[in-house]
């Protein structure tokens, strides 16, 4: 049986679980490709740690450059991650004509345009189904399976720590910062968790997924983003009240010759796919113009649904090596009729708004007249009972509007003098 | 730019829909392949039904077999059905090395052995993408997004049809006959709606997934088929209340070496996902060893889901054609260590009963006490107040039972002379 040599960068978690995988499956993966996919050579800077997977301590070696040079490494596997030493090794097996497979969507997201640039040029595959919603198989569904449809919208629930911070806030009734220190604790969330929870994982995948949807260049300053960070839990209940529920949502939406690309918490009716989207689960809804609405949904990180996708993706890469067509699929397909970037001002959508107002006659008109005189149309309203203090929690959601428009409006109803702290504000997202 | 020429057999909902997206499509999927998809040919028995979709007349011929040999046909589409006309035609330009693109459950189904070991013989691509759940992709996840999973289990929601009754009889409570007899007229049920409602649809699609997962030849006569006719409203009533919904399942789970294939109602929590998949829409769940849990989710059936997934594999057939690369992923890999079958009698779910039980003292203890000497014990049990006659409806749930105890249990409660209509039953699907 022909043999193909998979040389590996970076043995940390993910390339624990791709080594394992390899191994435990290596009878399977022959049988199922017809090629003996064999690990050649495993960099890292650290090889004493114990990873719990048994290696032949000969693969083991701190010098990844040569393990990309080696002649018996036909296809390099990238998971170190972060976009200096990783892009150079990239670039290095890409030039010599050796596919890559990364999980890396920092750098995919960063130095996207250079990084798909040298696939192309050197006719080398490029396949990061790992980047985005871990073991789903959503690039290639992207790629292959819908290749068929123009994409008309993708909304996402692509970060399992935001996922799983929100879910227990909903679930049993805490405060963002103790989940969050929970989460720490029990290894879902990592200590510095900005890249999480600020929402810059999300905007990367939510990058890479634009990118392959639209077939244009996007980059990270074309994505609107919010992140989660102290999340009230009472917006959490009115918005369950409401019938909603509040996801960290990836939206890339065209319309009219324009695409949106954000990420954001969102309220999403608690009846929709997504809103079932529990802990550390991701989800992908992709509506094409031909097959409608489809989702995708599984593990989003961690070590093993990771190495699924990374196996897949060398899985492919060995076949195309090995039967001469490398570049098969491209890693980036250039369209030549590409929709523009929508300005942030420009995006329309439904609003929750919950506003702290003095409970003094006429209040309740003064701010929707604030609104009205903005175009801005209440759809319902939901007051609570006074709970201490003077000022009223009065939760607001509105008809689409616009972002600019709405923004205008909030500046002026949270000068007024009778509202206490600032108002609180979320999208919504009906998929309609 | 290179043409690949399409020869497309039956012009019907689906063929239309094929041609359209074809048609509408053509300079983005030039752009995606590097290739020109060009239809050469259209056959059908009907040339004169309009469709919808403008065709230049000389494309269109009865003759299908000419079509099939056409040197400048080199992708066929086989979009007749049926197990007769459609198997002769796909063998034929499997003989002539030319790749196959099927939507045809029912022939890959119960000729499945013959058509897989036709393509691998003349080593041509086989690609039915379309044949299980419309427009998802799941047909590739499994042969290659999973690739490096053994799979476990797949459970799915495979037919729109059972779905959509199933969906309006619990929002509408209205019955069965009267759903049925409203989805006929609106075109969601064939006229003879046996095929559908009696679960041969769904056990059709069951066995190409279960070929697929666990690379061994699986027939028709493995699967264990129930389908949903004459469910009574009452039982979803009941299963609503104790939180579940009932749901017409795919079941394909390995344990012990051996998989169970079974096709029947089922109760389902309604917090797990698929209880969301709702009308005509589709959901095949697949865990897989090193993955865990994911599911796909679309429209399971119609002219523009279905055309869908037909393009993406005409493009994939297309590239594979172009490069000289065909049978890059064979129809059926047979795999070494496939589990055998698991007699219908072990196979071990929890149980739904609705027993019709005479008001007389101590027959509650009769039942739990025949359960009880065939190994069953009961995990909860709903009595109602009577609504008239004697006969008061009685809900069990019980723990885990074989099949044969289960049935015999059953055959001893039916024959007592409290009971009055014989026990009503549904498997229990936890997905646990």
């Amino acid at each position: 049986m022909k043999e193909v040599g998979i040389g590996i960068l970076g043995f940390g978690t993910v390339g624990a679980g791709v080594v394992e995988g390899l191994q435990k499956h290596s009878d399977l993966l022959a049988e199922r490709t017809g090629l003996r996919l064999v690990i050649r050579k495993i960099a890292d800077i650290d090889l004493d740690r114990d990873r719990g997977v048994a290696v032949d301590p000969s693969l083991l070696t701190t010098d990844a450059a040569a393990v990309v040079d080696d002649p018996s490494v036909d296809v390099v596997v990238e998971l170190i991650g972060g976009t200096h030493v990783a892009k150079e090794l990239m670039l290095r097996a890409l030039a010599l004509g050796k596919p890559v497979v990364t999980a890396n969507k920092a750098l995919l997201a960063e130095c996207g345009d250079e990084v798909y640039a040298a696939a192309g040029q050197n006719g080398a595959d490029l396949l990061f189904e790992a980047s985005v919603g871990g073991g789903i198989p959503i690039i290639r569904a992207l790629r292959e399976g819908l290749s068929g449809n123009r994409i008309l919208q993708i909304c996402g629930i692509l970060n399992g720590t935001c996922n799983y911070i929100l879910t227990r806030m909903e679930h049993e009734r805490l405060p963002f910062d103790q989940v969050l220190a929970e989460a720490q604790q029990a290894g879902y969330a990592e200590a510095e968790p900005a890249l999480d929870i600020d929402g810059l994982d999300t905007a990367h995948k939510t990058v890479v997924l634009a990118s392959q949807a639209f077939g244009r260049s996007v980059q990270m300053s074309d994505v609107q983003v919010e992140g989660i960070r102290g999340i009230d839990s009472l917006d959490i209940e009115y918005a369950a009240e409401l019938g909603y529920r509040i996801k960290l949502l990836a939206v890339i939406k065209e319309d009219a010759g324009e695409i949106e690309v954000r990420v954001h918490p969102a309220l999403i009716p608690c009846s929709h796919m997504l809103a079932s989207v529990s802990g550390v689960f991701n989800a992908v809804l992709v509506t094409g113009d031909v097959v409608g609405e489809t989702l995708y949904y599984g593990r989003g990180a961690g070590r093993e649904p990771t190495a699924s996708a990374v196996i897949g993706d060398i899985a492919d890469a060995a076949r195309n090596r090995a039967s001469g067509t490398p570049n098969r699929i491209p890693a980036f397909v250039a369209l030549k009729d590409v929709p523009t970037i929508r300005a942030a001002d420009k995006i329309r959508t439904r609003y929750y708004m919950r506003l702290s107002l003095k409970d003094a006659p006429g209040m309740f008109g003064r701010v929707a007249n604030i609104l009205g005189h903005h175009g801005i149309s209440i759809a319902s309203v939901v007051q609570k009972e006074v709970r201490s203090g003077a000022y009223v929690p009065v939760v607001m959601l509105t008809h689409a509007a616009g972002e600019g428009a709405f923004r205008a409006a909030l500046n002026e109803i949270d000068a007024l003098d009778e509202v206490g702290a600032p108002t609180v504000r979320f999208r919504i997202e009906d998929f309609e």
